[in-house]
């Protein structure tokens, strides 16, 4: 999954039925030191998360196993959870500068 | 699901049946700030999107779920949304900066 | 999708049964301007597709509904369409630039 | 599958019920000479995997098989094997550089 | 598909039961002019390819579809085939360069 921010909302009044009930978040992956990287990406929120936080992203198909509805949905990109804390190994994060 | 800009469309005479009815959009990614990141794509239309427009685009195995046939059908990109707005926290985007 | 173009053939005398009766291509995806960009694929060809050709090639889980047959097989990318033609509406394409 | 080093652990405690049971790494992927290469992402640990060590990562929706629950779960990257060594040809490993 | 290099073999004494009994290869995907390209990755053989071949590597969900096991497994690379030859139009490869 990937880690990323929670940077925003966007609002769409004009979307398929199937996608219609959710929202959906603009999120930015963090890369390498919890920085920036790579393009914002929109993710629907199963978890009530708020801007600012650091999130779980599931992509692709196991996305749509976030969901309790009875049919499948076209949806790609789902938050699963808040990242409330990253423990690093000193050792192993000291490995990577 | 990515953010996309509208710039085109796709003709093509010869096509596989299962998706000789649909729509196709040539369609360009945003990065940050809104600006074109990544190749075109090409992606079938759901929702009515015209040239110009951002869109909503969800990839992979969940995109086929954006259609109402009885089976499934090779398409790996579809517009399922119109994006009117985005809203982003001042605080979170200046972070960004 | 991916736009791209037929630049070969792959020639594999030892392969799985499952995938014994296709023709395999050498694509050269697509970016902006219709740039060659990104590495060189190999895709299964289901419309006659001729060297040169742009043609639309459908990825992951969705290529494997391009086939007619009663099983699934291990294809990841297959081409649906020739691009006979790409509309840029003038105004779009001249933000792009 | 990637090749990745678990640098960490991500503790969350606002989580979707259906990964509530599951141990989630922060894993670091592994590119050429076995250095860094590519963003941290966050996996599943299903073998017992320690800090510091080199592990197989399967992505997608590959992913969900590993797990033994009734119904599939919205995770898509999961620690399937601890990679012990690494043998590469001389030969080939020489034509590299 | 990715054309890729095999150029060694992975070992995990500790691993999942469900991929216990395959062989995992080190493999390095293939770019323009069939140079190194992007990471090294993991993919199961299913062909019997050997150090230095040249492969087609099926990824994601169809990688699962390489095996005849009664379960899905969570595999998403698996070596198809092996590349004996690549035939490249002349023209075609001309206008690359």
């Amino acid at each position: 999954m990937l880690l990323a921010k929670v940077i925003g909302n966007v609002w769409s009044t004009k979307k398929l039925d199937k996608i219609s009930a959710l929202r959906l978040l603009l999120i930015q992956p963090m890369g390498d030191d919890l920085k920036p990287a790579g393009n914002v990406l929109v993710a629907a929120d199963e978890v009530g998360a708020g801007f600012g936080e650091m999130v779980i992203v599931t992509q692709g198909a196991p996305a749509m196993q976030a969901f309790t509805k009875d049919e499948l949905i076209p949806i790609d990109a789902v938050v699963v959870g808040i990242a409330d804390n990253l423990e690093m190994a000193a050792e192993v994060a000291g490995k990577k500068k």
